[in-house]
């Protein structure tokens, strides 16, 4: 099933005038949504007024936490999807028309209106990156960042320390797993949910063990992959491997909240850690931590990552999803764990 | 029902030697423990061998943690106890002999040999106290120490913070309360599990607000309380109070999980958080912590007590249960919430 297409351009277009398609949520979904709930339009492009710059979006990224825009509950760090509007997200592209002299034609800009093929809006909107620093642009839209941040600020990454990641396959868990790594864990767990996923981990991105989480109790799994014990936990899912995790965690050891996977997938509660005697009794700490608290980190971890990408000590592995019409299901399918490493759609032709 | 009582004095014993009563544990209860799973039993006191003392105790403390020791479930902070051995917990006395240069008989000590009355041991286990510094050596097992902990070193308090305790008219929640308040929160609100109780502390702790928590759905209760948000939550007890906190939580806010009475009162998992999706969307921490990883404020918490007593602005109330025959029904009375303050139990004659 696809997300409806629908044809608002005026009937009048001009040959020189742009088009380009929009995505817009249209109904809000009880539970996990359905391409039903997304409308894909194809509407005009406005020239720029002045201050403003047309971008030709290249990349969007999709990403599981974009569900819990979609279901629109109370207490999200970040504005809700709106039904009747377009969806926002992490976009780059190109400046393909600017009325502003901060920004240039040709200019590569990163900004927060995806979901579209072409974006129109003040230039302050939009930030210029370096065309240079990595082989293709959809790199900017990597969750290393997040990653980063969770394991520094969030988790308090020691040298030497065991760490534990569950979705570890995926865009943020895969940059987890070998950022812990490279900043002096000893030991990187990864959890994933399959066991092809598993032998990925192992295989591909340097991870010490690995584990399916349907093979048997987790907690059991953990123990063979960590016998001394967890430190950090760089929690994406919750629910059970949360649980296990608090388990086999060692005294002082540190949960990093990144995702809610468990939670988002089913669109209901999970739940969660149960009681917390096991965090009281091993003196643990459990911090929920999203970007944009941390976006100092920025510059520090971008010249780290771009420095291991060249001496090619971490793996930056993508997905590519081709056209905004298929976005809708690949986010469905991201979720349900259909892809590994970042997923990212390819806009326009 | 009362603890079982046994005489265990040898019969030959002289007029000279002392004798004393200790309680032990004779069996591990499923569940929530009954007085018959403890005995009260009448030993011959030793004399000291060299590098002992003997002290006789003045009092014990009680405290809901004792469950967690008594049910000896994996993952303790401290050791559980044991079948057959007499129970350890905090405790106060007066050495009366002493074969070690360190101590003198008369000096008012320390330790952790509770649940008798008379502790023999080796001097190194006794601390001796000043005896002018409160006005009864019972004061120096109160919970203010743990609250403090708490509030600085788990909660990082911070001056205009909105602060919830939960249990607030117990032993460390009724210090939680006072010395937030004196540490620079904004406003303080307390739970307790009647309204007698609200009211006792609104009107002889000072806290700002309370409430029974049998009333209603508690997070309605605490956005009452709170119209602003909560920012720290001290949490004695789990569960619903915890969920109903994590709802009415600030971004960035704190919890100090300090005890899980409501899992220690039903001797059986509850529910806990649930999922973290609030934890994630308002970046809270949950830390547990106890008091033996944080000793080294004693000093700066007991002269700041000491003054904070002198100068009347802190309530330290106590409830005093008479013989240790009576501490193992006490214990469980007070975690049913039969008492306000801290509880201590008055030992010998």
């Amino acid at each position: 099933m696809n997300a409806s297409l629908k044809n608002t351009t005026p009937s009048h277009r001009s040959g020189a005038l742009r088009t380009g398609l929009e995505a817009r949520l249209i109904a809000r979904p009880k539970g996990l949504p359905a391409p039903g709930d997304f409308e894909i339009a194809e509407v005009a492009v406005p020239d720029p007024t002045p201050g403003q710059v047309v971008v030709r979006n290249m990349f969007m990224s999709l990403d599981p936490g974009m569900l819990m825009l979609i279901a629109g509950e109370p207490g999200l760090p970040m504005p809700r999807y709106e039904v009747g509007e377009v969806m926002y997200g992490d976009a780059i592209g190109e400046v393909v028309a600017s009325a502003d002299p901060s920004l240039g034609e040709g200019d590569l800009v990163m900004h927060r209106l995806g979901w579209r093929e072409y974006a129109v809006a003040r230039a302050g909107l939009f930030r210029r990156v370096d065309r240079d620093a990595y082989p293709t642009p959809s790199t900017y839209l990597g969750f290393g960042l997040v990653a980063y941040v969770g394991l520094m600020d969030a988790a308090e990454l020691r040298p030497g320390d065991t760490v534990f990641v569950s979705s570890a396959a995926g865009a943020t868990g895969s940059m987890a797993g070998q950022i812990a790594r490279l900043k002096g864990a000893a030991r990187v767990i990864g959890s994933a949910g399959s066991r092809a996923k598993a032998a990925y981990l192992t295989e591909k991105l340097g991870f010490d063990a690995a584990f399916d989480y349907h093979d048997g109790p987790i907690a059991d799994r953990l123990r063979e992959a960590a016998p001394e014990g967890i430190d950090v936990y760089f929690d994406n899912v919750g629910g059970d491997q949360l649980r296990a995790a608090i388990e086999v965690m060692n005294p002082h050891g540190r949960i990093a909240v990144c995702g809610a996977l468990n939670r988002q997938s089913k669109a209901g509660p999970d739940e969660g850690p149960g009681d917390l005697l096991g965090v009281l009794g091993k003196r643990l700490t459990i911090r929920g931590f999203t970007l944009s608290d941390h976006l100092e980190r920025a510059p520090e971890f971008g010249a780290q990552f771009r420095s291991w990408l060249r001496e090619g000590s971490i793996v930056h592995d993508e997905t590519v999803i081709d056209g905004l019409a298929n976005a809708p299901q690949a986010l469905l399918d991201l979720v349900k764990g259909a892809y590994t490493g970042k997923t990212v759609v390819r806009l326009g032709s």
